[in-house]
């Protein structure tokens, strides 16, 4: 049995777990580079009530324990993998969702699941927005911690756009809550933001407030393949310019789609340069935007155009762009980027994109979300090969500065993680890494909050 | 010549006001409360670039002088008013303007009015949607320092909303960027929502990146009176379940209406329970929108509901809101409350405005943005009367209290100021106080900038 798991079991109960082979299921998240530990390396709590968390990480301070928190394990950056000796703190129980439909917020859980909260919004004509490509598994506390944000952001932009307040338990177990309820509020410093994407590094948030939005129509979606990089760049610049902002736009680079036929026939040409989905959910003019979309986009060069008239197709024509991760697991070891440049440098970027993998003899993909400029280009390598994984990683390197260059930064929305904390000091700079290890350390002395993750 | 004027003209030339008539017109923000400083007490620096403001908290620093950062002084809260032995810090000079269209942000000098920003987004068919109601005089700097919300709230949010990064130069001149210029970006901890709304207590904001949107169709407006309180409640609950939320939708009740039929006939009935006026701008659909909003507010108990076919008369229905607060001023001597309220508690917080003003033998009037809880209540005293002060003094901190009794707080979007700070520990807590202030001296070490505002 892990060290803390007895001491911990008298205060917690059966929220901690003591099966090494049931623990071993918490020992990671996503991310494809992600340490292999055992169950008998960390301790899992699962807390059912911030009483719980605040049980654990009272025991953390006063026996100095690093705590890792954990959510849905959807991360690809590492920012949830189990730390050697740690405590890994689950919220994944913790799954209560109020909807108040006059104020427009819902009151959650950080376990409850993204698409959970979607559908209790929509019972009442509401939306909850943010929409990563994990929706159907990942977890609010999760997308809180990393200000996640998906395919919807070109419209209704991501995490931190919609959470209103925040309870937190700090470490210590001292709870305080940001924010607010109401609408407005501008009373102190509002301390929300500054808990949006700190990837459990500051405490482990136990309750969300969150904005709702009327409910769109079913969106309906514009397929388009483009013969060349350059033309498939001029579709995105056309969608950009739209004054219905489409509600989705994302792309799909030549090397994506083959590796998308290669794992299935999901219809789409072999050596295309790139294709754009774009999607509207415009109240009561769903149709007549996806088809003003797909007359811009031929007129941008597109060679083919599919417009879906009813929800049915529109999904299936997305179909392809949901498979692309799963396409992408299946052909081997890869480096996940998630760099994020100014729209109108998109085009460069993915040029780079093949230019490295050319250079560095990898293959390489580029796909996700052209209409905010942040994509998941993926560099292959083979994991038994020394001088291949350094190739990736040199790869991942002159990508990121590529970004840099075009004015991007290395992460749009998967966050820091342990994947990029390599590079986050160079793009902050000297005193802003210094000015943020001492907010760390105002809420986290000990520096027992996740360490080696999300802060240079 | 005010003390530190002639070493700081040394510094920075015609940048330091020397006359000290020229001087008093920076003595005083629009709160109505703000003590009478002469053009003696302080010294006025009017930067223009970035390196003015660098050099004048460099020199404050050095002299540990404090500094009052100051825009275009329409905060009713005394946040920008002088204090004596201060540098007051003009960023009203720094107006410059860059839109960006493709990536729809704009990056602002601290000191361009509102609808000046509105005006060259417009010429992009772009729109920076936070309208405060002094939105022809307010600065982008000020807006940001307080958060400012406004009339579209109910629709676009707040100021924090749009703003998605800043430059600001912090006390002893070091120069710090928050944010980023991309859609996305999650590279590190988020300071700008620390900095937004943070009174100028924190540093100074020398450019803001904020995000625009499609610019919406001209709003048409339908006004509705109604014969009691509870009948205009039961309007704006009809107007929160719009599926097609309302660009605007503000209350006047009874006594606000008086006092705008007395200020001159802008065609209110006297005697009525309240007013309320709502708008759509949604493309397309604006007037139909107005159309379906008349026929709830009807329904919801309207004796009497006018619908504007265009935009000039539209805006001829919302000119009686747009005098209110000039009818209000000339009436004398008044506490302006700024309670923020959940939107269903709104018509309990009306009731006991009235309640509250009757109890104390003051005037008191209610108006403001009902779409989102967020009322500017009156009481009108006689600054003659000590009685009649304390009274009004009384009535303030009843309010408060009754608004934190419906879940509100002191301030939706005014700010604390120096007119709040007394409330302002007790709706916070002890331990976040302590926070608060441990936050505050991170950036602020002396604890120069802007004292005594803001802050508890």
């Amino acid at each position: 049995m892990p060290s803390h798991a007895a001491a911990l079991r008298a205060l917690l109960g059966d929220r901690v777990v003591t099966d090494p082979s049931v623990a071993a299921g918490f020992a990671a998240d996503a991310y494809p580079q992600a340490a292999a530990l055992t169950g008998e390396e960390f301790t899992v709590v699962r807390a059912r009530s911030r009483e719980d968390v605040v049980t654990t990480l009272r025991y953390a301070a006063t026996h100095r324990v690093p705590v890792v928190p954990q959510g849905a394990r959807t991360a690809t950056t590492g920012a949830a993998c189990a730390l050697p000796g740690s405590i890994v703190l689950s919220t994944a129980a913790m799954t209560s969702v109020e909807i108040d439909p006059v104020e427009r917020v819902a009151v959650v859980g950080p376990g409850v699941i993204n698409t959970h909260l979607k559908a209790a919004a929509a019972a009442h004509g509401l939306a909850y927005p943010p929409d990563p490509a994990s929706s159907s598994m990942c977890s609010i506390g999760g997308n809180v911690a990393t200000n996640a944000g998906g395919l919807c952001c070109v419209k209704y932009g991501v995490t931190a756009d919609y959470v209103r307040g925040l309870e937190v338990v700090l470490p210590g177990g001292e709870v305080m809550r940001t924010g607010r309820r109401t609408a407005k509020g501008v009373a102190g410093y509002d301390l929300t933001g500054l808990f949006v994407g700190s990837e459990g590094t500051l405490g482990v948030v136990t309750e969300a407030v969150l904005r709702l939005v009327p409910l769109g129509d079913p969106a309906l979606t514009a397929l388009a393949v483009f013969p060349t990089l350059t033309a498939t760049m001029a579709g995105v610049a056309a969608m950009r310019a739209q004054r219905h902002t489409p509600s989705l736009v994302e792309l799909l680079d030549g090397p994506s789609l083959e590796a998308i036929q290669d794992y299935g026939d999901y219809g789409f040409p072999r050596g295309a340069g790139g294709v754009l989905l774009v999607q509207s959910d415009r109240p009561g003019h769903a149709a007549q935007d996806v088809q003003e979309y797909a007359t811009a986009l031929t007129a941008a060069g597109a060679t083919e155009v599919a417009v879906a008239d009813d929800q049915a197709e529109a999904d299936l024509l997305l179909e392809g762009r949901r498979v692309l991760n799963p396409a992408l697991k299946v052909r081997g070891p890869r480096f996940i980027e998630d760099v994020c440049v100014p729209v109108g440098r998109l085009g460069e970027l993915v040029t780079q994109v093949h230019a490295i993998g050319r250079r560095h003899g990898l293959e390489a993909t580029c796909g996700g979300h052209a209409g905010d400029g942040n994509l998941h280009p993926c560099f292959f390598y083979d994991d038994a090969d020394e001088a291949s994984t350094a190739a990736a990683r040199a790869a991942f390197d002159d990508l990121v500065r590529a970004a840099w260059t075009l004015g991007g930064t290395v992460t749009g929305e998967h966050g820091v993680g342990q994947q990029k904390v390599p590079w986050l000091a160079e793009e902050l700079g000297e005193a802003e890494v210094a000015r943020q290890r001492a907010v760390k350390a105002l809420f986290d002395p000990l520096g027992i909050m996740n360490p080696g993750r999300g802060i240079a």
